[in-house]
């Protein structure tokens, strides 16, 4: 194991003691309004501190970015980080209707139980209201340690507004996201612009600035980065963004069972709407839509099916045409590196080692 | 209507076009992200000022307890108020399963009938969906709106962090009603605390700490308060706003149809766990609460079963005891109105125009 990055490791620890530590500190008071408050305050810290902390790490490395050492102040960031990431995560899984998540039951499930347990009426719709409640709960208490970060005041308010922002734009991807999913594909492309640019406009707005961007330059406001840096920061993380989530997508489809965690081909029969997916769309024959059509999120599908689509993804120049896009990415991303100058090489190179280390899905 | 009081009509147009103002700011950002983004934008404020503002109200009362004049940025706090707001009620009526609200369908009917009509899969599921982050959205909004408002950094703050404690606590009061809702009464009571305590907390922090002192302190920051009234004022907001529900549970169970607007005894029909409920549950003889039972959240209930719950309230001593406990809560109200000085009896004036204006329900 001497390939891990030992700060990361470290700094996971420091961001799980500042969120345990957190939610410790409300639990008396939430528990004072009633016995759900305090339990609603253990499950969340139990939740968050189960993450890859990617996100958390990035604050780190954001403030890396600009100066020799991680501050203090940094890990509190990165664990408002990781609770405002939780919040989302809660809310997206009864959104998914996902059953597990971090190998034990998502919240609203595991709020269901509870309610089964207790007999209430309807279990299942009380644990997804459960479930609302403490995902908007988890969001107000990030805030209020982002607002109260060891930091100057003009610091702070910074910080908070740049976080609310880049989350209006994450909750509106998201829509689009459920929407995307629900709808069937021709309604969706005739919304103007093709599939592949909604798709990859989810992808800037989730991965690059959120999951990239946002945590960066958190760090980087921190270490009270100068302010010409932090135009190239953000383009770093869009950049970076969407191209690891591209490459996760192709790993999806391309990358072998050992390497993704799943069988070949799930994503295809889940019907997973990937930008490989709507790009084929707008180049392959109407012949080979109309297999695709029965192939793409049938569970049934064979593994021949599942080779036949793979190979369309090759021979309409689909995958070319990503990794091409993928090329112009990582030039984009290097030039954003040049311009951060010294803390940016490093940089780079941490965010590196943790994608590697965190080398299955991010979320 | 010369009794209207002015200013607070003319402060909800105010409101309303700062509300309005800043949601159209962002329409177009949200838009190129995807066109539910534009229409979200939107559908907020639609929503948002069609409320009755009683909470932006206060922000402005806040702000006459220290000045003489509401503050200009008075209003884009109250806007942020107010859409906090409208983010809790369109969350909470996916929880409750409202289907009004505001008198036209509840946001989440809202998109389930935009999903039929572009004939998704699970239209009410994709309605409940996007509602959750549509309310998510509201909040990251009015979170950036206190970050910025047009304050000293240091209040800024203080006021991001004050509405984020305060909304946490709402969170977990929200999670406690929606769960007593759905228990069983003895399962409830067994919990720890009489059932009555249990619904006094959920009182004073969803409509005490919450509805009034919140606002009320947010405009008090914003006109540069004295520190020491804060804490005055946050015990005014606590009492008025436990006296108001329980004049409102009280309207709701005694007032004539007119005055409610709703049939005599649709609280009872529809099981509405009152404090007058769980105080009633600790008074009651056994053979009275098997009576109530059968009648208690009973659609087919009679008039006649409504007289006999209305006039057990009286029999059990149930009425006498919370109209104590109203008489109480007038007394702490004046003392805290006396320790504010001079703009506390203005501010008392204004609130009690306020809420008599806005005679029916303030959700």
């Amino acid at each position: 194991m001497s390939d891990i990055p030992i700060e990361f490791e470290s700094w996971k620890k420091r961001i799980s003691t500042e969120l345990a530590r957190e939610l410790a500190l409300r639990g008396e008071s939430f528990g004072a309004i009633h016995r759900l408050g305090l339990d609603a305050s253990s499950r969340i810290s139990r939740f968050a501190v189960g993450g890859k902390m990617v996100r958390g790490g990035l604050v780190c490395v954001g403030t890396l970015l600009a100066r020799a050492d991680v501050p203090e102040s940094a890990f509190r960031a990165a664990a408002a980080v990781e609770l405002l990431h939780s919040a989302l995560l809660v809310h997206d899984d009864i959104m998914d209707r996902d059953a597990l998540r971090r190998g034990t039951p998502s919240i609203h499930r595991q709020y269901a139980e509870m309610g089964r347990l207790d007999e209430v009426n309807e279990p299942d719709h009380i644990g997804e209201s459960l479930a609302v409640c403490l995902g908007d709960v988890a969001f107000f208490v990030a805030f209020e340690i982002l607002s109260s970060l060891d930091a100057p005041d003009h610091l702070r308010n910074h910080i908070v507004g740049l976080a609310a922002r880049e989350l209006q734009f994450v909750g509106v991807a998201q829509m689009a996201d459920v929407y995307r999913g629900a709808l069937r594909f021709d309604l969706d492309s005739n919304s103007g612009g093709t599939g592949s640019d909604d798709a990859l406009r989810v992808y800037l707005y989730k991965t690059g600035r959120y999951t990239f961007s946002l945590p960066l330059m958190i760090g980087s406001l921190l270490a009270a980065a100068d302010d010409g840096l932090v135009p190239s920061i953000r383009e770093l993380g869009e950049s970076m963004g969407i191209l690891y989530q591209i490459k996760d997508d192709e790993i999806g489809l391309f990358g072998d069972s050992e390497e993704t965690g799943k069988p070949t081909g799930s994503d295809i029969r889940e019907g997973k709407k990937t930008v490989f997916i709507t790009e084929l769309l707008s180049r392959a024959s109407d012949a080979d839509l109309s297999r695709f059509d029965s192939i793409f999120g049938n569970q049934e599908a064979t593994g021949d099916d599942i080779a036949w689509v793979l190979e369309l993804i090759e021979r309409s120049g689909t995958r070319g045409a990503i990794e091409n896009l993928g090329a112009e990415l990582g030039v984009a991303a290097s030039r954003s590196i040049d311009s951060i100058g010294s803390g940016g090489r490093n940089g780079i190179r941490l965010i590196a080692e943790m994608l590697t280390y965190n080398s299955s899905r991010i979320r």
